[in-house]
């Protein structure tokens, strides 16, 4: 399958393409419209420190939807999937070190593990290209964000601790303030930028010195523009040495059920709650 | 002290009247313009689940701040505040039963529990007010809101299932889409209603029959609407026979430091995140 097939293929046909291993590349540009998702799965004895952990962190990890513990099915985001084997590829980390990578999370699933999807940057892609605004990984195949970890830090929760991730967004000065007005707009997909301008002022003293990602150039009459990132939980998982958190491969996410722009407007009643 | 007094006090000020019982009243306009809270705490045994069961009915419950176990103080809403002294009323129930009403909680506060702020609808007092909407409570000194067990079942989380209070407002005829619209922009006070009109459409048969709150009336040229309502932690732990669950007396919100208008707009990040 090609990229340009799935960016118009509903979510249900592009996480069937995922578990079957037709697609396994990054899902930038997939499933348009629809909120893509960080995955992060802990044991039941943090999943409360971590659910606070996003609770303080809204910007960085806007809370999608939490699992049941032991059920890898998230009941808003995607009532019909398995975060099992619905995502291109896991990343186990254990203690603060990072110990395998796997395709499939079915031999490693237990009962007491509670999964957390939380919102990306990723989901406005389609926002972006109807705004006509040229961000690199939307104009080149082989472009990805490129992902820093900042010296601002994460308010902690428990055990989980550690600095704020970054994603860069080289924008054309001219574009700045109305990419603030628009992305304010969806607090799910991590809102408003977090900082503009020098690097250097968020603990990043060099731009081509790329933490996760890939490096986006900043051009002449661009504003370097940082957004909270979901890699935080990797950042905070190694930094503090969590026993045990499972993540997302970097760039392969969640393709969720749930639509951007019905979001948008409600952010703290994605459903309509009880009825 | 009269409630004229501290209506236009700020919050720190009405949390110190109440610790110190020189205001014994309900909250309703006190420190108008900032929101008004319902408290739960639960054991932290308790607390992921109750946690998830705000997630998935955020009408009812929208997440105002969560604190750490063991520790009194809610770090977003008031850092200076002291859940145990700063509401004038608890209700502790056990099982599934009232067992006590105490105006302080400092004899029975344990290292284990956790406490919860959820948004409350008498944050709205203010804006109803400069809107022109005569709410009975804002008219009618002796009035207040009234609230019923609908039909409607809240999304279950661990042992917390039951049914959603809704609180009834009568509204002339003509302010209601208005209402809609209004109410629609502060999802951390409940939103939009859950349902307006015929009250037996959801499970209420007599509007005469109250199960918290004062009547009221719904006069000619008038429709009922119905708001998720934060009792619905009462009538769920009474459903649920929940083992231990402590929660303000009727009508003794807890007055936060946050500004409802600050915060209607980001509402899923009521803070600006790890800045």
């Amino acid at each position: 399958m090609n990229r340009a097939e799935l960016e118009a293929a509903p979510p249900g046909v592009v996480r069937q393409a995922i578990r079957e291993k037709r697609w396994q590349g990054v899902t930038k540009r997939l499933a348009l419209g629809y909120h893509q998702a960080n995955v992060t799965i802990v044991p039941k004895a943090l999943a409360f420190d971590f659910m606070r952990f996003c609770f303080g962190n809204p910007k960085a990890l806007p809370l999608l939807d939490v699992c049941e513990p032991g059920n890898p099915c998230p009941p808003r985001a995607a009532p019909q999937a398995d975060l099992r084997t619905d995502v291109g590829g896991y990343l186990i980390l254990r203690r603060g070190k990072p110990v395998e990578r796997v395709d499939t999370l079915v031999p490693y699933w237990r009962d007491d593990h509670v999964a957390f999807l939380t919102g990306c940057n990723l989901s406005l892609d389609r926002v972006m290209l109807e705004s006509g605004i040229p961000l690199p990984h939307l104009v080149d195949e082989a472009a990805f964000p490129a992902q820093y970890r900042s010296s601002i830090p994460c308010v902690p929760a428990g055990p989980f601790a550690g600095p704020l991730v970054v994603s860069l967004r080289p924008v054309d000065n001219e574009r700045v303030v109305p990419l603030i007005e628009l992305t304010s707009r969806f607090p799910l997909s991590h809102g408003a930028p977090v900082h503009i301008g020098d690097p250097a002022q968020i603990g990043i003293p060099d731009l081509s010195q790329v933490d996760w990602g890939r490096r986006n150039v900043v051009g002449a009459g661009q504003t370097p523009m940082f957004w909270a990132c979901g890699i935080t939980v990797q950042a905070v998982a190694l930094a503090s040495g969590i026993e045990e958190i499972i993540v997302h491969a970097p760039g392969n996410m969640f393709v969720t059920d749930m639509l951007v722009r019905e979001l948008s407007a409600a952010a703290a009643s994605p459903s309509p709650g009880a009825r």
